[in-house]
């Protein structure tokens, strides 16, 4: 059994408790958190012990692991901690939302070296997997264009959105990992028009709720991506990818399956899982499978920090081509 | 091209002089009705002579076939008239109610052998064709069950409904063709158990509105099939062949391809194609085309006198097993 | 938290096992088996004493409640032990196979009180409970047809086959359940006809392996069951509900939700989730929290005896009906 | 009945000619082609005069209206001609593929006024008709985002890509005249990204066969187009309105509607209607109607010369974005 290290006590905190409770080759070690309210209450319904003392719990010999979902300006801190101990580092996504300070924390990592794992979930969902693995044995030939639309049902509160690093950052970030995962490719140039639909408070930040964005690729694919804060139908995730030789669509995901005929139309109702621990459940089981996989098996895992890295610097661009209003180069 | 001479200037006569009008080898040469007025409305807009001498229209030399969509108590008098006069003959369904008089009828073919044509127009649905063709070739190995949903948008008027001979005389037996057409059987066995849910008036006629059908096959194979005089939500056609080796559905067409999206639900809207003339137009024309090709190639058209009888046979042993309540053995 | 007793620790024995571990009010006291071994390789997993003293399990003061899962021929003793000690009763369907030791059941029962749920697990579909609910309340009118189709993806051993009591008392009778559940009526006439498509062995064993059924209800609303031991495209599972103001249909899980298009097709693969472990996973869920809530609450569980005794003679009416080749009434 | 001159016997001149043979209150007067041999193959067919005068033709007057369907680079000839005459033009688009041309025709248009309508057939289909009006009417609250996906089933000949005027010009346009008509807006700024994927010799003309297009509307949404010239599942045309309120989606045509379910996968085969002649053949005969019924009626019809203009305006600016590598401003 891996004895693993939760830092977090948040949304997050509770669902990687939950998973690796269920884990039949992990534990929960420790559940560390500032607030020690925070911890015991996940303790008591998960297991391991409660801690307010993360720098101890990190470092605690019992522990084989850690999982770091705490506030993500934290993140560093807590990676330069355990990277230190030795333990490998499952990070919840962005790893941080400067790029110095994410070099900063390759730098540690190139010192001491451990498994380290960025919590990009979507690259675990079974589809969109599927959907990777079918486009890189060439079921669809050589792949023509890649569009990705990621709306979520509706925004966080302004709280959240002061702090989130902007639009692109906290959520294109997630379609910009996948375009390059399934691609392979890093953008030679990007483009992002974005709007304020949803709310004027947001455009106030100077941020955007409405984005479409077209990257470059070297080999001459172009990708589109399409986000929105709000798709009142639900949380509308689709992924399609066109090549020389077919199609491959991922669905979204409906809560019912009931289907409703009447006299003035055919629906199903209601249409699409609420928000993405729903629709990503699934992939949160596998990413934390494929971390604690790696770890005992040695291999790599599915992402890593250069992996959080280039989707962080992308993104960046996104924010400045969104800014400066044009499209600009992309040097990785 | 091919002068066709259509007995019946009502809905099926419209039908007909519509597709002959555009046929590429056909056309209109004169449309016969006891009411010349509704005659020559049709040639007026289709071409070709109007007129009220039935006979006469029929034995007219320059015309080379005839269609004929007359009430059904007067097909057998006009087929007689154009097998003696050596026309080949499109004749709608049902031939006649009585068995006895269609087999009068075969006896008058058999003296004066002509291409004779019943029109089973579902059987020319492309896409029921297509699913019969699969079966036939074995895509689904050896054929299990068959299923035929066939329910209308809502019940004719009471009038016709006196004399269209009942309702599996008159609507189930086009299925019970299409189940002997797709599985090349006939019954062994007969059970339909039929209720009055759509309206009381309908029972006080003695007939049914709402019911299921099961025929035995001598193979093992089991047919289902379900009627409804009342579907709101539009002409419900669906056709499930589920054998050894997998399975093949017709699907229903609807009349719109736009999919809405709503905070509530899911749907597009209308569902689905209003009734038989919109829903086998396509299959109208297939079936006049089928029959022109079979006279110009001197081959035996899709659907003969002896399909007829045998649907007219098992709708009238469905009829027998509904009012007495009991499964019955269907013999040839 | 309910301390639960689990008797049988096979295939069904594990389902309960690891439902009753994750529920967050009730824990596994003992999993009691006929083989300490396999007990043991339960708890080992997920938790409670293992015991090989089935009467002694059930007669724990520690235990609050009794799940058994136990082969068919020893429900009945295990229902009479818990019910004399006072323990609510969750039973495996079906609770026997002759009806008159299900009555000998009704008699300890009634004079041993005690929760006792039957675990006709498909109730428990959120999809299928959505369906009967909307039903109930009238989304569709009056309800005029009911059609189930039930497919296994391919046939049990014929070892099983031997023991399972008959095609109709084994499979068709949870079809027969689901059925009276959601139209609230017992039929007054059953008509089966059944044959053996899949394995001529299984027809030497005097069994059917594809049968279809007709329900005439007192209401005039038909019920239509089409069962298949093999459906070669997977577990096939869908409920279309006809009334007087529209459809409901339930339709089945896929595996994926990835669609492929190439020159050739549009598909998606495979296609249905592979049997009622998977397909059900959730319904058996649901169905350990109805019987934990009921003992909870003192409320009666969604499927009692009374459920199982009905679905029982009407699947043996089904039975009798096949061999003797008519409808039958159906005498409640 | 008005009576029309067909000018150009290609292609498109048999699409009208039918669409104009069966019209119930229009018909062909003369089909006029520079080749006589083309114009009497059409009109043996369709009925009319055949001539290879195509001046005379068009002034006739015994012709009340034209339909201009020669080769581009004629357009402004025979509308000038139609025009002096009176002669209500219906054009096929592009009218021309150089704005000054364009101009020049709408002076000429100016001194003689007549009913002008451009062919964007697309504009007419029904399905995006519905979609258009559900947008205008506030079915999904205000439009955020419209994306078009348009992809050939298969490149034209490399002789015809010489003289098309570019990819943009020739295809493109098509999504850029719907997205303009659909939002109701002219963009703010255009971005085209595109590359070669499909034939290096496309690549060796100075064009591209895929491409991306974002254009940025006054009122804050954004547009997304996607192109192909070959999508070997066939020719996929779908738009995607969404807004704040919901979500609409027109859906591919499919050739057939029978589903196939094996142990490998679910399919319908083939997946999608060829080509525009038959994908749009519905459009293609509404398009004629409106034009008759605004020349009969003195209205407007759906698309006029301005329609034109600007499509070709927004074309022109994709093709210098590419060309240019930058977003650029779009003034009307």
């Amino acid at each position: 059994m891996m004895n693993i290290t939760i830092v977090g006590a948040g949304r997050m905190g509770e669902i990687y408790a939950q998973i690796v409770a269920q884990h039949p080759t992990a534990r929960i070690h420790t559940i560390a958190s500032r607030s020690m309210g925070s911890a015991t209450a996940l303790t008591d319904q998960y297991g391991g012990y409660p801690s307010d003392d993360i720098s101890q719990a990190i470092a605690d010999g019992g522990s084989d692991a850690v999982i770091i979902c705490s506030p993500t300006s934290t993140h560093l801190e807590y990676i330069s901690l355990a990277a230190k101990a030795g333990k490998p580092i499952l990070c919840e996504k962005p790893v941080d939302l400067s790029i110095e300070r994410v070099l900063a924390c390759q730098s540690v990592l190139a010192e001491n070296p451990v498994t380290f794992a960025v919590g990009f979930n979507r690259r675990f969902d079974p589809a969109i997997d599927h959907l990777r693995q079918r486009v890189q044995r060439g079921d669809i030939g050589r792949l023509n264009m890649l569009l990705l639309t990621s709306r979520d049902p509706g925004p966080p509160p302004l709280e959240y959105l002061r702090h989130c690093g902007g639009y692109f950052c906290d959520s294109t970030i997630h379609d910009i990992d996948l375009a390059c995962w399934i691609t392979g490719e890093l953008p030679l140039e990007v483009y992002t028009a974005a709007t304020c639909m949803v709310d004027t408070a947001i455009g106030e930040l100077g941020d955007a709720d409405t984005a479409m964005t077209t990257l470059r690729m070297p080999s001459g694919l172009l990708v589109h991506i399409n986000n929105s804060r709000r798709a009142v139908y639900g949380f509308d995730q689709r992924i399609e990818a066109f090549g020389d030789g077919g199609m491959l669509q991922t669905l979204n995901h409906t809560e019912q399956t009931v289907q409703h005929f009447s006299a003035a139309s055919t629906h199903s109702q209601p249409p699409l899982q609420h928000f993405f621990l729903e629709r990503y459940a699934e992939s949160f089981r596998r990413e934390v499978d494929d971390f604690i996989k790696a770890v005992q098996h040695g291999t790599d895992p599915c992402a890593g920090l250069e992996d959080g890295l280039n989707a962080l610097k992308i993104a960046r661009t996104c924010q400045a081509s969104f800014e400066l209003g044009r499209n600009l180069p992309f040097a990785d």
